[in-house]
C-alpha cells in the first residue's frame, strides 16, 4: 500500500462542501428547457411550481448560478451519513494485476443504501420550508423511495410513495423498510388515481412501470392541497444536489494529489453519474483539466447508446412536462429479465446535451457480465454492491486490465453508487446461473422510438 | 452541535489499534477453564487444537498476555471498514430533550452487516496461516454465518454454513449474500452429519436450533481433514478480537476528552459487549477509572438476570467442552414469537465472571419496546439499527430520561452493533402491530436449568 495514501479517505467536517455546484452554469450549450406538453413553450417559474416546491422549481431553471449554498439544515443532516469516503482500491488493483490506480467514491453507506439520499433530503427540506404537508413519489428498484422516506420522517413529513407493482409484491422488504420511516406505499397502477385507474381498465393485470407510477404520483399531488411531487433522478436541480458527491471526491484527490485519468459511473436516469462528474466536467469546461468520462448503462435499457436525442415525455401518462433527452421512447420498458435499476427510457437533460457534444462518452454492458464484475467486487473489496453500481465496476475492471496490457498506470476512478443489500433476488438468479441476457433488436427500438412527440 | 466534537469521529489509519487488548490479563479471578466433558478436566491445548485453529486454541487458553499484536495481514483487511465510526447521537439528544450527551459506536458500515466481521477475519486467517482447506460454524440470524463467508472468500478458504433450518426458509436473502461470497450453506439439522441425523429421527419437522447447528458443525470439521470448527461469539478468543471496537473507541474518547459515566451494550453470547468494555473494564480493574456498565438481555432470553452460574454444554449434541456460564440450560430455545438474535442459552465465561463480581450490571427488555426504540432510533438518527442491538438503543434511551428528570448531564455511551436491513420481517411485523412479548415462567427456566450437568 501506498503509505501516503489511506484506504479510506474520509474528508474533515470542515472540509465537507458547503455548495452544491451547478455545472449548467460553465456549459456553453446549456441543456434544452423543459417544455409545456399543452402550448409546447418552455415551463415557466409559475407553472413549475404547481408541480414542484418554489425554491426546487427555480434550481430546476437555473442556468447560471455557479455555487448555490446548501442550508445549514441540509448540512446538517448530511453529516450523518456523510462524508462518503473515497477508497483506494488496493485489494483490486493486486488481484487484476494491474498497474493501474483504482478508486471509488462509496455512496452506500447510509440506511437508503445509495446516493439518493443526497437529493431526498434537500427536496425534503424545502417542501418542510414552503409549509407543505407532504410529497409524493415514485419508486422502482426501491432506492428512492427509501432515501426519500428517511428524509421525510427526519422533517415530519407525509410521504407518499408509489412503487411498481412488481417491485411491491417482490421487493417487501424495501417496502417495509419504507413503512419504518413513516412512508404511505401504494402499489402501482393504482385505483387511487385517475391515470392508475385508466392503465388498470386498458391493461389488467399490468404489473406497472416506473412511467406509469410517475403519473400517478404527479397527479396525487396535484390533485392534493399541500402537496408536491419529488422525482429522485434525470431533472437538473437532482444532479445539483448530487454534485456533493463531485465536490467531495475532488476535495480528497486534490488533498492527496491524485489525478484522475477515467471518470466511470453507470447512468440510469444520470443523477449519480452526473453528480459525481459536475465538478470534474467544470474544469474541462473551462478549460483547466482534462479527464476522460464513462457513462455505463445497461445494454437492456440502452438510451444513451442507442436512443434519440429529442423531445420526449418523461411519463407513460404524458402528464409530465416534455425534455429534450436521449431516449428509447415513453413506452419503453426493458425486458422482464432486466435484474437491477437503470430502467428508464431517458437521460438528464445536462447529461444529454454533455454527451451529445463528444464531452462524456457511453458504454453499455449485459447484466451477466455486470454481476460476474458485482461478485470478483464483493469477495475482493468487501463490499456487496448494488447491481446498478455494478455496470461501473465493471468498466472500471475492463479499464484496469487495459492498462495491464499496455503497460499504462492510469488513475481510473469510478462511483460505487450503492450496496445490493435488497437485490438478493437477482443475485440468487446469477448464483443459481439462471441469469439471461437481452439486447433489444432495432426494431423494437425503432418502434419504441417512433412513439416521440413531433417537436 | 458542539464544534469541538465532529458528529461522526472517524480515528485516521495510524490511530487504529496494532494489537488485540485481552481483558483476563487483568482479571483477579480468571473465567473458569472449559473442560473435557469426557474427563471432567482442563481442555488441553492439544484437545483444543483439534476442534480450533492452534493459535486460535492458545489465544482461547491465554489468561496473561494483556496485548496480543494484530498481524499485519488482518490489519489490511481492518482498512476496508475500519476505522468504524463513533457517533454523537446530537438528533437523539435533541428529539428526547435530554441534557445527557449521547455516543455509539456503529459497527455496520461493513456488508455482514455487524462487529462479527473483526472474529470472522481473524479466525480465517489463523486457518489460512495453519495450511487447512476450510472451516465450518453455525449460523441463526446469519450476521455470523455471512461474516464469516466474507472473510473466507478473501483468504480463499472453503466455508460450511449450518444454517438453523427455519432461519435457512425465512432468510433466503441472508442465504444468498452467504452463497455470493461462495459459502456452502446447508440447512440444520441435516443429513449430512451424525447428529444431524439422530435429532432429525428424534424430532422429525424440527426447525432447528443454535445449540444443534453447533453440533453439526463441530463434527463436520472434527471429521474432515483439513477442516476446523469456528464460533462466532462466547469463546474468549471472540472477546478477544472484538476488543478492537472498544481500543478504537477508547481512543477516540481519550482524543476529545469524552468520559463516559454508563456504557451499554446488548448481550447474547457476549461478543460486542466484550469486545466494547474490555479496555474500558481494564481501567475500572487497574483502578484508573470507574464507569457503570450495563449488558442489556431479551427478556424472552435472560442468562444473565436469570439464570445460573455454572458449568453447562455448549451445544445441543453435548460434543463442545463444558464451560462456566450463566446459562439457561443448554436445551433452552427462546419462545416461537422471540424476533431477533441473542438466542443462545449461555453467556461468555468472561462476562459471566465479570457479572458474578458485580463489576457489570444487566437489564433485560422485552421486544416491542426494543422494536419501539429501533424505529424512534432510524427516524431520528438515519440508521436502521438490527434488532439485537436496538436492546442497547432501548436502555440508552430509559438512561437519558432518567437524566432528564434528574437533570443530570451524564455521558452514555452504546454499542450499535449492526444494521437491520436483513431483519425487515421482524420490522413488518411490528409495523403490522402483530408483535408479541414473551418472558418465560420461573417454572419453564428452573426446567431447563435442571437439566444442567453435575460439576
Amino acid at each position: 500500500m501506498d503509505k501516503n495514501i489511506p484506504y479510506k479517505i474520509y474528508l474533515t467536517e470542515d472540509e465537507l462542501p458547503k455548495a452544491w455546484y451547478n455545472v449548467r452554469a460553465d456549459m456553453k450549450t446549456k441543456p434544452a428547457p423543459l417544455l409545456n406538453p399543452g402550448t409546447g413553450k418552455p415551463m415557466t417559474l409559475e407553472e413549475l411550481s404547481g408541480v414542484f416546491c418554489t425554491e426546487l422549481a427555480k434550481q430546476e431553471l437555473d442556468n447560471d448560478t455557479a455555487f448555490i449554498p446548501i442550508p445549514d439544515e441540509i448540512l446538517d443532516f448530511y453529516k450523518m451519513y456523510r462524508p462518503a469516503p473515497l477508497v483506494r482500491a488496493y485489494f483490486l488493483e493486486k488481484a487484476l494485476g494491474t498497474p493501474a490506480k483504482i478508486y471509488y467514491k462509496f455512496e452506500g453507506n447510509n440506511t437508503s443504501g445509495s446516493h439518493k439520499l443526497n437529493s431526498a433530503i434537500a427536496q425534503a427540506y424545502y417542501a418542510k420550508k414552503q409549509g407543505l404537508k407532504g410529497v409524493t413519489t415514485e419508486t422502482g428498484a426501491g432506492q428512492w423511495g427509501t432515501a426519500l422516506s428517511m428524509a421525510c420522517a427526519y422533517f415530519d413529513l407525509d410521504c407518499k410513495v408509489y412503487m411498481v407493482k412488481v417491485s411491491y409484491e417482490q421487493k417487501p422488504f424495501r417496502r417495509e423498510v419504507m413503512r419504518t420511516y413513516g412512508a404511505n406505499v401504494t402499489p402501482s397502477p393504482s385505483d387511487t388515481t385517475k391515470v392508475g385507474r385508466d392503465i388498470l381498465e386498458k391493461f389488467p393485470g399490468t404489473t406497472g412501470s416506473l412511467g406509469c407510477a410517475i403519473s400517478e404520483a404527479v397527479e396525487a399531488a396535484v390533485t392534493s392541497e399541500g402537496y408536491r411531487y419529488v422525482l429522485g433522478s434525470v431533472l437538473s436541480q437532482v444532479l445539483l444536489h448530487q454534485s456533493v458527491i463531485g465536490l467531495e471526491t475532488m476535495t480528497a484527490c486534490d488533498k492527496y494529489g491524485i489525478k484522475p485519468d477515467v471518470i466511470i459511473g453507470c447512468a440510469g436516469g444520470g443523477s449519480n453519474l452526473g453528480g459525481l462528474i459536475a465538478p470534474f466536467i467544470g474544469r474541462k469546461l473551462r478549460g483547466e483539466a482534462d479527464y476522460q468520462f464513462i457513462a455505463v448503462e445497461p445494454a437492456s435499457c440502452p438510451s444513451l447508446t442507442r436512443g434519440k436525442y429529442a423531445y420526449d415525455f418523461c411519463d407513460t401518462g404524458m402528464v409530465c412536462p416534455l425534455a429534450k433527452m436521449y431516449t428509447l421512447g415513453s413506452g419503453f420498458i426493458p425486458s422482464p429479465n432486466h435484474a437491477g435499476g437503470l430502467r428508464y427510457h431517458g437521460m438528464s437533460s445536462v447529461l444529454s446535451e454533455l454527451y451529445d457534444e463528444g464531452l462524456i462518452e457511453a458504454r453499455s454492458a449485459e447484466q451477466t457480465s455486470v454481476f460476474e464484475a458485482a461478485t470478483q467486487f464483493a469477495r475482493i473489496e468487501g463490499t456487496l454492491p448494488a447491481p446498478e453500481s455494478s455496470h461501473a465496476i465493471k468498466v472500471a475492471i475492463d479499464e484496469a486490465l487495459k492498462c495491464k496490457e499496455t503497460g499504462e498506470e492510469k488513475t481510473i476512478l469510478f462511483g460505487l453508487t450503492g450496496t445490493g443489500y435488497f437485490d438478493m433476488v437477482a443475485y440468487q438468479k446469477f448464483n443459481d446461473g439462471e441469469m439471461s441476457d437481452y439486447i433489444p433488436t432495432d426494431e423494437e427500438l425503432a418502434k419504441s422510438i417512433a412513439t416521440l412527440p413531433n417537436i
